[in-house]
This record gives structure tokens, C-alpha cells and sequence, in this order.
């Protein structure tokens, strides 16, 4: 299962069942979870001054596809999937069933919680705090500096069942209230009231999510997305949403 | 021609005078047409739960750049053309001379005509329909999803000559006619007229294209772009826009 | 220091104490200078047809990051730094310590100054200038072609100091004065005065820079940017702008 071009330290701590693709490289400080997938051309476990030897922990059952770059210092729970070309700095923590998209950028010292996914090309900058649920998706960016460059660093919150549609940026401090959308190429700051849109340069508040209806005939609310999407997510998860009396 | 370090199924078929670069895999359901180059670190013919085994086929004359991924079951024409760390999946066909600009994301299940053009770190949403001789420039996004994240799938579609300019995002279900320009950092949606403009966030009719004169001293109309720029197309091409009268 | 798995031509003029990565590949026309680092699996001295064989020239004490790609024909100053999966074709030129940021495209034949700082994902069109001391922050694209596509070709120029934020475009020609402070999720055009604000799609002037306070408590202005941020620059640098009277 791991491939004879790969490059292993004898120090690394990998799993049971674990494949490696061919060329990757597994640096010393890292410890793979069981039944996990790396595919070609990965690199985990770099070190920079910042990630002090502290192990990488890549949970159980986890998917990295082709050319990923994680640094040491960072730790995920079970059920890791990554596309292809994603980039991972140090001193992150992520939840279970983390989804990063296709050449996503995580900068380090943020805080991820269960069941985010990101979809292609989403930068999450330093100390940005993203609760569980959340969706980013394509060229969504994370700032943090509220005049660049500085030593301020002003990470955003982005609260459990967020939606954050492409191209939009979340400016330096902003806080994204529970169950928000964010409209596509939006800039948004300031802190957010739940379950409401927002959108536009700068954004507007726009109006409550329950107004969107699905647009597959049904005329049902498209928000909060949980009553009608539920693919990928585990059965107790949906049997809890199920139950919720939203 | 066929780099040592190459990892190259027995059972992919290489036509002739085949390029193949260092540290690059090419997996079992892959068919190369001749004279193509494939650069180094390209991983070809990946699978997974989509791809059903179906080859991933390149036309003749290709060229494909370093560290291109691309996924089984999707089919090119010849003389199909890459940047570097272009990402592409499953089930997409393209036609004749696709040009695909480095970092590019083609998401599968897409159709591109002949002569289409993309920039670098393009994103092409699944299921959008792209007709002939199409400009997509830098960090121009395709969507698909009116109400994301959900299971309602409303590809764009863009139609001949169109032009988008960079970081402009297509909303889900636009249909861009065709020799329509979007200018830059738009966010464009529902059906435009031919051969308009279309600019802002949201993006608002203009003028028509013909209004736009070249900036090189002629004070030739712009548009169509195909009155004034050849450049890489074939002779039996340029020799039929020379022969319209538009 | 030099990996067992890297591919280095024996006309490559490697300087002193060089580390070059595993499944590096460095080309005939390379000249790196001492005490440089090359992570792995980068590709320098790329050649195409407009690289006409000229030396890739890396200067010394450089960071090349992982999964780089430089072609023939560019030159940079001692100190050079970037992040991952950077790619930059022929004829540009940098200053001292350039970093470019994560996934960074520059397009070649483009003049770049003394102690440029880009961050993740910025793409620097054909024919830009750049000045010394400049910012550019993640997803800032710097156009060249005013109606495209053309043959038509307006590089724009970044003075001294001045600072783009987070996703902005800048539109073809356009020039960007000393000092000045690009707003996130801006179109910018034509010739702006130095040391103000622009902001906005399309961009307007704002106020002048010196209207922004640093959000840490003390209230001084945040701009000129240099008179609170130092990390990272030379000892000269700094004491130079110590003693400016701005």
C-alpha cells in the first residue's frame, strides 16, 4: 500500500491499512490515522519555525488527494478529505470530517470545527475561527489584517451553518452569525444577525434566508439548507436534523 | 522520450513520438494520441466513484504542462494545450485546441467546444456548456448552484466568441450569448443579448461591443475580437473570418 | 544536502552550501547563488520558445518553497522567498528579497523592485512594474489588456509603497501611486494620487491614507504603513525610515 518511490521517515507513526502514492514524503513528526488515503506527490509534515516539532495528526479514515502540502503542528480529527494541491500551515485545529477543496490555503493558528467544507480555492487566513457546519465556497478569502500590512490581527468568526458564496471576502473582524449566506463576490465586515443574507460591495443585509425557495419545483425554503441537503454528512447527524424543530 | 523516473501503466496506450517528463504517472485507462508532451509531475487517468473506468483520451499534438492532473472518463481533441497545475475531473469533453491556463479547476461533466481559451486560475463549474472560440480570463468562476449548498445543479452556458474578463463570477444558470464581453469583476446573471456588454456587480447592459475601439492607434472597433486577433489560430480558421461579413 | 532523487543538469552552476529537495529537477541554464534552499519538487529553468536559452539567475540566500516552477530567462536578487507551488516565466526581473506568496502566478517579462512582498495567490499579468516596498494581498490580479483579446498590451505600474488589498484587479494602464492603499474587492484605473484610498468596483477616492488608525490602541495613523512595520526588513531599511521626516 505504500508506494515504493515514497519517502518515509522511520520516525513518522503511520496506521493500519494506510496507502501512500507514489513520490509523496513523510516527515518525521506526523501521525496518520488508520484506514487513511495519501495519494502521489504529498508532502506531510513540513517544518518552519513557527511549528516547533509538534506532531501533525491526520485522524482515521481520512482522504488526501495528490500534491498536499501540510506543515507539522497541525491536528484534524477522523474522516479528513482534501482535494488536490491543498496547503495547510501550522498550529490548525480542525474537527471531524474536514472537507478542503482543491488548492485551498489554510495559513495556520486557525480553529475549524466538525463537518466544514470548502469547496476549490478558498484561503483561510491566520486565526480565523469557523464553527461547525459552515460551507466556503470557490475563492472565498478569510482576512485578518484591518490595515495591511500591520500587526493587528483581527481573525474572523464564522458560526455554525454559515454559507459563504464564491468570491466573496470576509474583511478583518468580521463575525458570521449562525445559519448567514453571504451572496456571491460580496465583501462583508461587522458582525452579522443570523439567518439573514447579505450581500454586495459593501454587503447589505438583504433579507432572511427563509425567503430563498428551492428552485426544484417544490417551492420549499431553500435555508436553513439542512432541512433539504444532506449528502455526505453521517446518519446521526441527519437523524439529529431531522428531529430539530426549525 | 519516456522519462526513467515515469511511472507509466502497461496497459495506457501511447501513440507515437510521445513525450513523457520526470516524476510523471500515467495510469491504466489513459489513450494518448501522437506527438504529444506531457510534462513532468502530471498525474493522468486518475480514478474514482465517478470515473466508472471509462479512458481519459487525448487528441494528437497536445501539450500538457507540469503537475496537470487529470481525472478518467473525460475526452480532448487535438492539440489540446495547458498551463501548469491545471486540475481536471471526470466526464468533461472539450474540442479542438482547448487552451487551458496554469492553476485552471475544470470541476467534470462539462462540455467546451472548439478554440476555447482559458487564462490562468479559471474554475469551471460542473455541468456548464461552453460553445467555440470562448475567452475565459484570470479568476473568472463558473457556477452552478442557485442556492448552495444544495442537490440543484443549473450549469451556465457560454455561447460563441464570448469573452469574460477577469474575476468575474457567472452565476448559476446564466446563459451568455454569444460576442458578449463581461468586463472585469462582474458577477453576471440570467440570459444577455449577443454581442453586448455586461459589467458591475450585478452586472448591467452597458452598450454593444461595437462601441469598445482598439486602443493602438487604429480606432478599429474592438469587437469582434476576431476581426483583429489571429494569433495561434489555424489558417483555415482565420481564413474564415477574413471571408465573413460582419 | 543536494536529495538522492533530484534531477540536477551538470551544467547547472550551483553556489555553496545549496539544499535542493527531493524530486527536484534544475535545468541546463541555472545559476543559483550560495546558501540557498530549494524545497522539493521544484522545476527550475523551465524553456520555451521566449525563453531563448538565457539563464534562470536565483541569488543568494533564496527560499525556493515546494512544488515551484521558475522557467529560463529571470533574474532575482539575493534573498528571494517563496511560498508553495509559485510559477514564473521568462524575462522578469525582481530586486532584493522578493517574496512571493503561495500559489503566485507571474506571467513573465515584468520589472519588479527591491523587497516585494505578494501574498498567497496573486497573479501578476505581463508587462507590470512594480516598484520597491510594494503589497500585494491574497487574489490581486494586475491586468495588461485593455479590450481582450488583443495584441494590444498596457502593463500597469505599482510605485513605491503602495499597498492592494485583498482581490482587487487592477485594470489595464492603470498606475498606482506611491503610497496609496488599494481597499479589498476593488477595480482600479487610470493614475491615482499618492497616499490616498481607492475603493470600490469601480474604485473611487476615498481620503487620504492618513485617516486610517491603527486598530491597536494607540490611534497613531496605521500609513505611511513603514513608520509602525518593520518585521522582516534589513536593518538598513529601517533605519532609513527611521530617520525619514514623513
Amino acid at each position: 500500500m505504500i508506494h515504493s518511490t515514497a519517502i518515509i521517515s522511520a520516525k513518522a507513526k503511520i496506521g493500519e491499512n494506510v496507502s501512500i502514492g507514489a513520490f509523496s514524503i513523510i516527515h518525521e513528526n506526523v501521525v496518520i490515522g488508520d484506514n487513511t488515503i495519501i495519494e502521489s506527490y504529498c508532502e506531510l509534515g513540513v517544518s518552519n519555525h513557527l511549528s516547533e516539532g509538534i506532531n501533525l495528526i491526520i485522524g482515521s479514515e481520512s482522504h488526501i488527494r495528490s500534491r498536499s502540502t501540510f506543515y507539522e503542528g497541525s491536528k484534524f480529527g477522523d474522516k479528513l478529505v482534501t482535494g488536490h494541491s491543498v496547503t495547510v500551515r501550522e498550529k490548525t485545529t480542525a474537527g471531524k470530517n474536514f472537507q478542503l477543496g482543491t488548492l485551498s490555503d489554510v495559513q495556520g493558528h486557525c480553529e475549524i470545527g466538525d463537518y466544514v467544507r470548502t469547496h476549490s480555492n478558498v484561503h483561510i487566513g491566520q486565526h480565523s475561527k469557523i464553527g461547525n457546519f459552515v460551507w466556503l465556497f470557490p475563492y472565498v478569502v478569510l482576512t485578518n489584517d484591518p490595515h495591511p500590512p500591520s500587526n493587528v490581527m483581527q481573525g474572523v468568526i464564522i458560526s455554525d451553518y454559515a454559507v459563504i458564496a464564491t468570491m466573496s471576502v470576509v474583511l478583518p473582524g468580521a463575525v458570521i452569525s449562525e445559519g448567514c449566506l453571504i451572496g456571491a463576490h460580496s465583501s462583508v465586515s461587522g458582525r452579522t444577525e443570523p439567518d439573514m443574507i447579505y450581500s454586495g460591495n459593501p454587503a447589505k443585509k438583504i433579507a432572511t434566508t427563509s425567503k430563498l425557495k428551492l428552485k426544484d419545483g417544490s417551492r420549499k425554503p431553500a435555508y436553513p439548507w439542512r432541512k433539504h441537503f444532506k449528502r455526505g454528512y453521517p446518519e446521526n447527524v441527519v437523524a439529529m436534523w431531522v428531529k430539530e424543530d426549525i
